[in-house]
């Protein structure tokens, strides 16, 4: 029986690809769902891609995925630096047993600095940034896994 | 003809494996090696995997590979919060073209408040954290794929 | 004629009860709306109990209060400590002469340092914190005494 | 062909002129987009005014005026100084070539310290402070003019 | 058996309605007491309530208390800010196994900042505050319920 | 009979137009107070323009504006940063009745972070930014009008 | 009749005179209270000069001092940079109507850092430092005068 | 032969006594320097009284107060929170052997947060704030004394 | 003859050995106090064992070390992070020629941040932390040794 | 069997004794050395003495000190205040049962605000500074008594 | 043809040599001067020293040598930490094309904390420090050779 | 006879000139290194260049230095900001008597906040910042000439 994995991304993604295309890429926020479907079918996973603008929403389906035990893969966006609801959602959903990678197209290290506070890192699983539409894809590989705990010591 | 890549890691990864193997597992650092080796050649690269506890041997390799135009993967381990002789190595490699792949077998926001401040994550192309030796293995894809730029916006 | 209160439960408090019974009880929300009912008739108030994971839900039930002049037993949960648009409708429900208590089930002082912050309390009548459900019954009792006006000083 | 502009106002400001209308004024969120809509007229401007407490509704209409090329007055009141999803479809607006003016009734360098924190500013074309409904009019009518681009210099 | 509280209060709170009964009422230190004490009755409590502006003294009512297993009201007044020898003391009560319950007749998060940090609070079971004398009654009625053990999880 | 109003400019802004007229533009501080000049004869208000680099000199002409309760638009550049004396005298001329107009060619938040305090804004009526010379013309206009005194409250 | 003042000096003042006298002079507490007992009775003022390392007698005092309406000459010492407990007593004894004299042999500012912090200094009616015994006898004659009512504005 | 002593105002201050004489009284600047010269004829001092907004002037002043070895009162109002420069000629004041006491009509630790920092203190021997006039009064007979040289020491 | 050293405890260690033995052991400070008088007949010292909560108390006992020339060893507990008044009774007593010896029965460098801060540090001749009883022994035989004075300079 | 001590120094520290002797004294690392040879023989522990100014040889000497299961005497002297990779292989050390005792031949906490802060003390057992060459040889008989565990509790 | 420099000094440098002569020597500001137009006269320069304590008299040199394209050496004193006036007019010269090369007679980075930061800085070519006279003449040197442009990378 | 001096570069200077020449240049630091050797002779100073990534290599040199009485000139590079390592290294030489003067090839003070914090700079005699190639040459002349001695005073 295939794992399901909720593919989830905040606020203002919907957007992507519709600015400025010869800078930013013609690539979609569509665009990356059907890469991430095409990758997950490889995977041997089933996937769900949802996006919202809205807090609410987003820790809706954070709950639905717990009560599931489904893993998740969230690109927070801008949620990531202040949404301690979406924090407190994930922290729920870790402490239900599921798995949660978080995920970036770009690398929140090298931007401004109010993107290196981040509200949720606190309980997700692992981090993949920087990699466009590849960051999801692999976070799905790591879902995929035999096993994303992280071998986790003082040494790195 | 396969792209080459140097995997580097940094202080005290040497002795993983060597305590409490019943908590942290009985993976060691060559372990690793294998694992990256063997996906590497899976995925058309050739690696070259190296360890060291010198900052200024660190430092030597990522001009080494700034000088061959090789990609890196990096685990900067303790450097990652003060050494920015490390930190402007990277700026150099990324500057002559390679692209740098910052790994953590943990995921550092998940720690102590000191391992949240990343002094080479500037210049990183990426980052994955909190697989083990997932990390290393999933950077390896993503310098494997065709891109590995970021598409960069402000949507997250 | 018995005074009318809001009892109000912000983000991921739904959850309640459906996580690890074995450690956190199986005592739900809707339990505590149970608890809060009964004791408000012993009390004489009548009260109507409202959760939501969406702040402007939030915002508008505190308006709605405001406008008819009730009291307020609010949980903001994790609004608590970023949420200004919370805290502007408490402070307008105070300034329209409706008493407001803020509660929390924890202590918020015994726990992550994010929790110490509050940008709600500025205007709360008062605070109940660490009780479990109780928090939601003192608030309550306080509100149903001849007065919740503080006895302001600088002693303490 | 007159040009279009969106005027939008934040949270808690629909309970404009409900609240101690002897201290505050009787003046309504209302008022204020007739006074709005007058100004438009007069000035050779097509408005549409909204409100909304909700954080991705506005996000949302953000982006339709992104999407439409219309220029944008805010209001964004308690999202100022934490709404980072705000703050990044205002980047957005501007950076598909709108323009935004960022408004206040009050002057918030004038009010409590959590007051001079803008997330939203570093992407406004401009700010009008402290008038009241006069703020939105002298927006309007900065929209209205031949250019609204800063003489940007060094000196002030 | 009836259960014994100590109920105790810190520096100046002596002084309570000496200065300008036309603004902070007559309400004296011993009329809260007796206020108590006639609760405490009701709830089938015993109590004893004492005063001292000597942190010494209130750390060695601390002691007494954890020895004879009685559970605190302790109103720490001004020592809430700085007194981390009353802090340990309070830590000490509550790993002997007793209950502490923290109270402020005013909400210190609605006055002066430096009134927004404790030093108590860490160890404190639970918190009420900004209900005049009402802050010591309830404290006394949530120890007189079946259990003040928070009901502590990450959602509020 | 005519309203008088003192249009004052701060350190630096006598150089406006010299450098780099095809990035800056060609217009100098000279065509900014014509343009003033004019937009007050149609306003129905009288104008005096001054500049000056010293500090002692903008206090005395606060002071000027106090004695005479003429209203003032004032253009504090780097002075909007550090200069106290300054601050000091816009609270005296505000204090004397007065209202004061702070206005920006550039928006200072979307600058460099040391132009994000302001030492002058505390007593400003309003504020206009990031319009260029419509920035002074957009202030004049405000205080034309029947009342600039803010509507404020909690809500934006 | 003449006016009674309490003259209070904090902890470890017993010890003046008694180290080093090569360096720090011979004069010990006892001579500062003869020194202010003789100013006291030139400036037709009765003086009582007492010492405490403890601060709870000190909070004592000053009560006292508030209920007997007598002005207060306070040297803090240590207790100047930490006891709220102090800083609250000196607020009542002002809102009291009595006055307040801060004093202090040295110029705190001129000291180490943890000197420039006062937690008594926002209660205090004015301030003496920097001359020795002097600092005694200035602060002495300011409450014979006809009043040390400050003459407060924005200017100094 | 009489000493000869400096008495210095800095900005702002000369607006003394013309604003809200209700609230602030009537007294003015040449009403405190009349003060100022009956009370150091009374001491066998001489007096020279000034106030300038100019910082550069200021300076000056203190220079030739250095150069004739005058000992100075200073009111630096505004100046005392950001005037390096001024700060500076104290410093070099106080190195060529004059003595200067620090003087302000009010209590800058009574008011708001920016007048508790002073660059200025280091180097001043003594500061008298609090008591209006009275401030540069006492100020003078400090002076005027045998030695204003503090005795400095760790107790006060 | 032999030296005298006063061995000083301060908050809360008289609870010492009363709680949980299981868990922190059985050992009283009645116990500690007997392990270091026997270690000071060995090493030809006489000691003299005091605790106390009172801050007072303590400043007490350093003045009488101060003034009798005797060396202390002090743990000065929860006053290690606040206590101005011991930290200054400790500068008294080092500047009158005694040697003061902090100790620590943990290691505060390794517990909560508010343990790393000292006020008392800075005039301590040295510290032993982390031994349990035996950093009072440890510190009794550093100042039974020729020389406690450090050896100090910039490397180490 | 004795039990073995590796003691280690680090950077800058070979070259005490060479610099101003009749200040600092004529002790060089070797006379440490060889007392540290003396009184170990005394204690029955053999011991291990080397310096380096390396960072990475002290981090392989903390790691051969971990699998050879022997405590480390460790002068971290600079590194102290900044190398994590010390940190961290300190970390491993006490991972692996080894005890560790953190030297300083001064007292950090008496010097500049830089030598405040460890990055190594989160995993030291425990701490002795300030005796010079004492230091090392206190750490060495803490480690020769029966039990290095502190006796850790919320007292002291 | 001869290139021409600015050297300007800034506040309270006038009184250099006046103090403690057998200290800091007799060397005067003209000597200085003197010094400077003969090394000027060596290295094919013309230059034109001033001096001024007043930051508008400073502003409007650094704009005439932006006007007139001649290169500028500069010692701001005091105003280097707080002046943005006088940065802001360093901006404007480097913007227009001149060099400027900031100067201290001593090393800022040896002395007092608040030296530490630089308004001034930001805009520098370059800057000498800690060489009295001889840093004006360094800095001379530096702009007569072919070219000052620094050589910016990451490297050092 | 010729004084002789240490010219010493930190890590990643031995990369200068490798990348993107048509941007930096093609000056290498064996460039560097001709240039100051050619300029050494002129000025009577031999030299030596050395350059080193290792920070343990580096301090050796300086303590080479230190014994042989060399004077040295220093480009940090990324030491600068971490390494007190190499911080207490220049303090001994210092203190040996050597002159230190700091040199960086681009002006910290125009580039990212980190690289305005320096541990190196509390001891360098003096610096010289911003002039490429050209920093070394003017910090040798500096060394060449009578006296590098800071003409220090507190007025630049």
């Amino acid at each position: 029986m295939s794992r399901h994995v909720l593919v989830l991304s905040g606020p203002n993604l919907a957007a992507l690809g519709s600015r400025e295309p010869e800078i930013y890429g013609t690539l979609t926020l569509a665009d990356i769902h059907d890469q991430v479907s095409a990758a997950a079918a490889d995977l041997g996973l089933t996937v769900d891609c949802r996006q919202t603008d809205d807090e609410a929403e987003l820790v809706g389906w954070l709950h639905e995925a717990a009560r599931a035990s489904w893993d998740v893969v969230l690109n927070p966006a801008a949620f990531t630096h202040y949404s301690y609801a979406v924090g407190d959602a994930c922290a729920h959903l870790v402490g239900c047993g599921s798995r949660l990678v978080e995920v970036h197209l770009s690398n929140p290290a090298a931007r401004e600095s109010f993107r290196h506070t981040s509200v949720v890192g606190r309980s997700a699983t692992g981090t993949v940034a920087g990699f466009g539409a590849g960051s999801y894809l692999l976070a799905l590989r790591a879902l995929a896994g035999p096993s994303a705990a992280a071998n986790r010591d003082d040494r790195g």
